[in-house]
């Protein structure tokens, strides 16, 4: 995608499913004027003010599409900096089918994922850090995951990664004094406290980088294990509900089914499994590798094992094979049963019948996503591969002048460190930045935003 | 629910799905002034002009819950006609679950379905058909069902209402003369023209309901037959993806499948379900009894029959037992393979491997389920249930006042018959109302709207 930075993009702002109202945008350079053309009455919406609104009949040649409500906005106080209108339409699929070919037809570029931000972005409107968090924002699934994104909406992230460029371009200072005037000017000393400054900052960012990160995108959790050890009535029972048909039938499950669930503020995908057992049935085969796709993409899986049946070779085969690729929790199921065994060491005892060990389930299977880093509530919990990559390049760059530096290199030599730190930190904010960079970053971003 | 038609209520207007936007509507006296309380900086929003848009952060107490643009309204031109405001907020799930809650806490009602609505037409912005068509065009799925609703919502309905209601009172008008001057003024010849006209505009609308209703509605289709008729291979072929598993083993599928899809601008549910075989093995019962459950609920019922293996007594059983519930289209299938018996009579011969064939089935399924009564353009097709039935008792009430007048009973009876058909008419548009009638009709509506 190469983007003309003041085209008129146009893109819905809305799901796309039925309800009461749609939003689509329209922003860019004769915005105005090209939405003028298709409404009636036909009077021009370039001569309103901004934030104001207005009734008007979206028209496609002589055929009515809709009747809607127009937000008009004007360079440069609008969301993107540029000339722009919200259409208030009817919240039904073909309304919003229908008002989107015709703005393609009469003009507008359908906007790429994150566009309207970008530009906001490339208009001075904020930095990086907040456009990456307008989209965390708009992506969160908890009530945790919104305030831990609006905290870094609110510029949490930026000060901080301000605050360590500032205590680098210091250290960046000393060092030029000292090339300047090598023999006023010692090195060691100076860059103390502003190296500990910087190494703090960037170090909180990175440890809540892990719990961030699984607040914001979740997890997708993979129940698994032989045929009839309870599979099915364990995911039935974690949502509360009869979605799956369950049976005492080995290989009753044949095609997986998914299903969303919220673990302590945590999103949770959970799938339900077709069983493995050694088979030459290629209907069994055919759902276990559909099972082993699921296992691949899962970031925990739940291997459940009959607890009157005990642990098989063929459990442990599989739970081997399945260890190295992802994350593994031993459930022990049929507890109760009188003629379950005692679950071994490692193994969780529960009850998919009736509900027993499954609050100790839910606890654990959030444990072990969100990892045990301790959270800290006073860092803002960023949860962006881009900016974890930036701090770890910047962190990098500063563990490379320590050494230098404590070896004796010249100021010159240790300034090409501490300029990599600087850059970093800097592609953090958008100080400094490239187009790839950018179509990097907003490629991630929901259409609209 | 009880409605008090002016106090505060909130809703969200837009799909609860995670999007770029939200908006959350609220309507009502003193909406503006809690509004106010619940933002920063803490300005009062009603002191501003209506039909105009101001940037709020939303504040639950201390904590920040979003960053949000706010447009004021202002009673009597507004959607309700009375004081409000919309939210557009990030599209999260839980910034909107937060900002409900805090608007609850702070005084506003939630909203039933349709109480904005509702709203709009106690304080006189619309008749009834139009608010219901505000529904219909909401809950539109192809573009054919959006262009019917918004003819129905630019008044179409209403005019014809209005003008069968009117040539009515020119009836009773005829009618209260002969009452009062019996000797002066005939009673038969009188009716002629009005009569017609009243006759001809309800008969029009009543003729466009089936098909405004399938198209409104949609229909759900099930693909059903026994063991290994091509069920799941043909549910795929319709839906172009590789959804169910496909084998030859008789009772692949289990747990029944659903995926949407449109048919010549019908919206379609398909299903595909469990073979039926006569079976002891429990688990295939239950997906059998699950098949049952589906067939009950479709509106057409697609039975596939295996053509190599030709009609066997107990796809007749089936067949017979199920076409009293639905409606039943045959087809015969794997008219690719080389031992494919010819299709018997009204079984649709084709093949779900190959592709051929299914054009065919589509275009019968379509028809199937719009009926036979071909589609007039120059009727504005309802959809409404409420409505139909509200023709259908003024034509009857029409029908009874013809056979009584060529019977030669009294003026002052005939009007009873016309009254009740004024009735109808009226209660259609909303000038003749109850708080129960508007209760049901706007309890169909969607939350927001």
């Amino acid at each position: 995608m190469i983007h003309s930075p003041t085209d008129p993009i146009a893109a819905l702002a809305t799901p796309a499913a039925s309800s009461a109202l749609a939003v689509i945008r329209v922003s860019g350079q004769g915005s105005l004027e090209i939405l003028s053309r298709l409404v009636a009455p036909p009077r021009s919406l370039a001569v309103l003010s901004g934030h104001t609104i207005h009734r008007r009949r979206i028209r496609d040649g002589v055929e009515d599409v809709d009747d809607v409500m127009i937000a008009v906005y004007r360079a440069p106080k609008s969301y993107t900096g540029e000339d722009g209108a919200e259409i208030f339409c009817h919240g039904s699929i073909p309304v919003i089918q229908r008002i989107l070919s015709l703005l393609r037809r009469a003009g507008f570029r359908e906007a790429g994922p994150g566009e309207f931000t970008e530009r906001a972005f490339l208009n001075g409107r904020m930095d990086l850090t907040r456009a990456e968090a307008v989209n965390e924002i708009v992506r969160a699934r908890t009530d945790r995951a919104r305030g831990l994104a609006l905290r870094r909406l609110s510029g949490a992230v930026e000060e901080r990664a301000r605050g360590a460029r500032d205590a680098l371009v210091d250290i960046r200072a000393s060092l030029e004094a000292s090339i300047d005037y090598p023999d006023d000017v010692p090195v060691g000393p100076m860059d103390g406290e502003s190296l500990v400054r910087a190494k703090t900052l960037i170090d909180g960012l990175l440890r809540g980088y892990c719990q961030g990160r699984v607040y914001q995108e979740g997890a997708s959790v993979a129940i698994a294990g032989a045929t009839n050890a309870g599979k099915s009535r364990l995911f039935n029972a974690l949502l509360g509900q009869d979605r799956a048909i369950v049976s005492d039938v080995h290989g009753t499950t044949r095609d997986w089914l998914e299903s969303p669930l919220s673990i302590d503020g945590i999103p949770v995908r959970l799938f339900d499994t077709a069983g493995i057992r050694p088979s030459n049935d290629p209907l069994e085969a055919e759902g276990m590798r559909r099972t082993e796709e699921v296992v691949t993409g899962a970031d925990l899986v739940l291997y459940l094992v009959d607890g009157t049946r005990g642990l098989a070779d063929e459990d442990r085969r599989v739970m081997d094979s399945w260890a190295g690729r992802t994350v593994l929790l031993a459930a022990w199921n049929k507890t109760d049963l009188g003629d379950c065994h005692p679950a071994p060491d490692g193994f969780l005892p529960l009850s998919a019948a009736t509900g027993e060990g499954i609050p100790s389930l839910l606890a654990r299977i959030g444990a072990a996503v969100l990892g045990s880093s301790p959270s800290d509530t006073t860092e803002p919990l960023i949860c962006s591969d881009r900016q974890r990559d930036l701090l770890q390049r910047a962190r990098a760059a500063i563990g490379r002048y320590e050494v230098a530096r404590d070896g004796g290199v010249t100021p010159d030599l240790l300034a090409v460190d501490v300029a990599e730190a600087l850059d970093a930190l800097g592609e953090m904010t958008g100080e400094v930045t490239t187009d790839e960079i950018l179509e990097r970053m907003f490629s991630r971003f929901c259409v609209g935003k």
